[in-house]
């Protein structure tokens, strides 16, 4: 459809990574801040991790866990245990050595040399051993069992390279930590954890998800099993949006966190961990934006409704806004997705047309546009943002009576939700690849024309070890890695690609964020 | 009462600071983390913090504020301005000097050398130059006012000697900042804020507060106006417990954010800053708490209501959880205050009696326990925090139907957050002294028998420069501080008790955390 003027000027198409930024930029969401690595997050980027969060949040709690509130320090001592295993142990961290700013002689601002710490402390890059300590002291018996704890928190780690949301040096997370008796119990958590973020990406974000475990090499550091989310972006790409760790006793022992157990014995705690980010707001973008900016799922869009009086400076305002105010009350007291629906009067001056252009840019799931002549005629001029153009290329309005508006909005929202939900859902799957039986095909399919393949469901001997090192060096080749190993998978029927084995396992390879 | 034995050791009227730390452990509100000055808060203690931030918020959206994040790591160049007119400039503040973490030659952790940062980062005290910089950014023109931004975050301030929730080196809060086309706005705005502060303090928390003006000694720096409200803690000292400055345009100067007026020229926004943290946790502990622990106000408990099955670990054991079972479902199903209803029905192994006695220490507004017999009977025994002994010194449980708890719960929630509020508000006025006329009385007042002798309200010239200094240098003799002018006092009626000259207002004296 050439013939649509496009509110962005990047095109998905041509330059996604161009398009990405220029999304951030002209959906107001976030900013660079000077800082190096660290973004602003704006207040329409900021509403949406509320709004996840708060969803999130829900679900977490549901499943037994209350929040905690960890220092943001760490000791350095902290870091001792896992640096005592690791040659020419580095790491990238922000490290506070000083406890006082002076002015020196020439007026200059310098961490005060008498202020020097005994003990650097770390800004958390995690919360991980601080919380492995303090379970250490709460848990004595069974009875403490599960405990189950989870914290939401600003996290730093030092990054050379940063991209909005996806890569930054200061991050804003969840960890959740816990604590069982036995294997089963804790793996049992891990898995209700992965369905939390399942859920919480499909039902809330409207970004399907492929859930299932990752492959030995991929797994988290000290963990027994690594299990992720994994979503396709626009571009074909994997984003990895949220991972549950199984850590056995690895932790436990490392921690102290033992427990008497049934019988008076004492034994060490069976944990687990599990994380999701701001990282999620990226993915919502790669899932969701399109070449005129952002589409927010009704679900997490801080204003799902928004109304916007074609005001003129005159003195007939007055009678429009009223108008508009009446339509907003109303709206105001229906239900959308178990809430109270989100929708806001928006009187700020500025031109009608430049004011729909940034609710769109912004990706408001409904905009009201009302002028005087909806007023004469009773109506609505309602914008879908998930269906903004018609065939010749113009807004798509419909002209709702205002009195059915209320009536119709709870409905069309949820539509809204599901229709992007399957939008996203129905390209995933059209970019899945299957039956690449040779390491060769692969090869080939991702050296192809395609511009952006998609991913490719292969099945595998699930090598370990050194012949694990080895497939992961073929696909490196290829700018490929294993995403996981799909719950509910089909069941396999033939030979490893890699090894000519035969197959144990399907998973899917992709190129990743 | 001498015959009630308590749940705590430390007696409010004999040691207010023990039993201050005495409730904070005994209810499971926070600990040491064993790095300097900061705590973990635990779920209890946490769990007030998100209804409080949760209410508070709410709030602060319906005066018309969005929230943002803006980075933990400050430049040392935005203190630049501030230190140039400070000599001998020193402030206690964490500086990140180094980006990484090494094992030296002896595998001894340190921050790599090679790795030091071109200029340092401080870990934000408060954002408040970082946002002045965003708002010079986002502000171009008076369409773009008033900016309401809002922030809920961590900062740091090395503190020396710490108190849990009152004086911490690591502690949450929310800064509000905004910006106004002239001063009648702003100091509107920051009056509209005090009021967001008195009204959660006293609706919420159910802390009466006294709401109006800092004398000119105790303004922020910068500050034109600065307000507060204080609140009266059980040792009749005052507990500062939110501020709102107007700040002219002295820091729209200091950070360049100037607008377009309506009239085409540049100008300078008038900006206001507001904020409250989690030292309102240790206002809510120090005005409710009692001789058995703490006392949540029902609006912001995590658990309204708490279940305790007294189980025998017997099979009758299972038709009791399934009755419990029905009432929690049955009460969760009510309105209390506005929202869902919040019960816990606490299936934790461990004795009934004790598990009672962590409940009243933990402060549950109501408590519901259910045996045997309660069951045979159709009734559960209710257990009110706020009137936890009856005559005999015996907890002073009532047995209605279990029926009847549905209908009863919200009711008698109310009544407990009213009861608490009135309760304080009566505390309050009984330990503010009126009628004092002359310094020597004052003096002689506070130098008396009465351990806890509360505020004074006396009159004043309202002194200002060196008359004002002397003033305070007096008041500081006797450990004393102005609080506030406040809001709505009766007008002035005779001497300033300092100077003599003719009294311009009325002002609160007290001692102060
Ligand atoms: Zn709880
Ligand atoms: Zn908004």
């Amino acid at each position: 459809m050439s013939n649509i003027r496009h509110a962005l000027t990047a095109r998905r198409a041509d330059d996604f990574a161009a398009w990405y930024q220029e999304v951030i930029s002209a959906a107001d969401l976030a900013e660079e801040s000077g800082v190096r690595g660290c973004m602003v997050i704006k207040p329409w980027g900021y509403g949406i991790w509320e709004r996840i969060q708060r969803l999130m949040d829900d679900r977490i709690k549901a499943t037994g866990h209350d929040n905690c509130y960890f220092p943001i320090f760490i000791p350095l001592s902290n870091f001792e245990r896992e640096a005592e295993h690791v040659e020419g142990f580095a790491k990238e961290m922000a490290v506070v050595t000083h406890h006082r700013l002076i002015a020196d002689e020439n007026g200059k601002l310098i961490p005060d040399p008498a202020a020097k710490l005994e003990e650097p402390l770390v800004v958390r890059p995690t919360s991980e051993t601080i919380i492995g300590d303090a379970m250490a002291r709460w848990i004595q018996s069974w009875r403490d069992l599960p405990l189950l704890t989870n914290q939401w928190a600003n996290v730093v780690r030092w990054e050379m390279r940063t991209r909005m949301f996806l890569r930054t040096s200061e991050f804003l997370w969840q960890e959740g930590h816990t604590a069982h008796e036995n294997a089963a119990d804790a793996k049992e958590h891990t898995l209700r954890m992965l369905e939390v973020y399942r859920a919480c990406a499909e039902d809330d974000l409207a970004m399907p998800v492929i859930a299932g475990e990752k492959p030995e090499n991929e797994r988290f550091p000290g963990a027994v099993e690594t299990w992720s989310i994994e979503a396709m972006m626009q571009d074909g790409k994997a984003l990895q949006a949220g991972t549950s760790h199984y850590l056995g006793t690895n932790f436990a022992q490392a921690s102290g966190i033992q427990y008497q157990n049934r019988e008076g014995g004492q034994q060490y705690c069976h944990t687990t961990s599990w994380g999701t980010s701001t990282r999620l707001i990226g993915g919502v973008i790669m899932t969701h934006g399109d070449d005129d900016g952002l589409r927010v799922p009704p679900a997490i869009a801080p204003h799902q409704v928004v109304i916007l009086p074609m005001l003129r400076d005159k003195p007939e305002d007055e009678a429009l806004l009223a108008y508009c105010e009446d339509l907003r009350a109303a709206i105001a007291g229906t239900s959308t997705l178990g809430e109270k629906t989100r929708i806001l009067l928006d009187k700020k001056p500025g031109k009608a047309a430049a004011k729909r252009w940034d609710w769109v840019r912004k990706g408001a799931p409904i905009i009201l546009e009302v002028g005087g002549r909806d007023m004469e005629n009773g109506t609505v001029s309602l914008l879908r943002r998930d269906r903004l153009w018609d065939a010749n290329g113009k807004p798509d309005f419909s002209a709702p009576a205002a009195s059915d508006a209320t009536g119709l909005i709870p409905g069309l929202l949820e539509e809204i939700q599901q229709a992007l939900y399957n939008e996203a859902a129905a390209r995933r799957d059209a970019n899945i690849t299957r039956g690449i039986t040779s390491l060769d095909e692969l090869s080939a399919f991702y050296s192809g024309d395609a511009k952006y393949p998609g991913w490719a469901e292969v099945q595998w001997s699930k090598p370990t070890g050194a012949a694990l090192d080895a497939v992961v060096e073929k696909l490196k080749a290829l700018k490929l890695t294993v995403r996981n190993v799909p719950i509910g998978a089909e069941p396999v029927s033939g030979t490893c690609i890699f090894t000519g084995e035969p197959a144990a396992e399907r998973i899917y390879v992709a190129r990743a964020y």
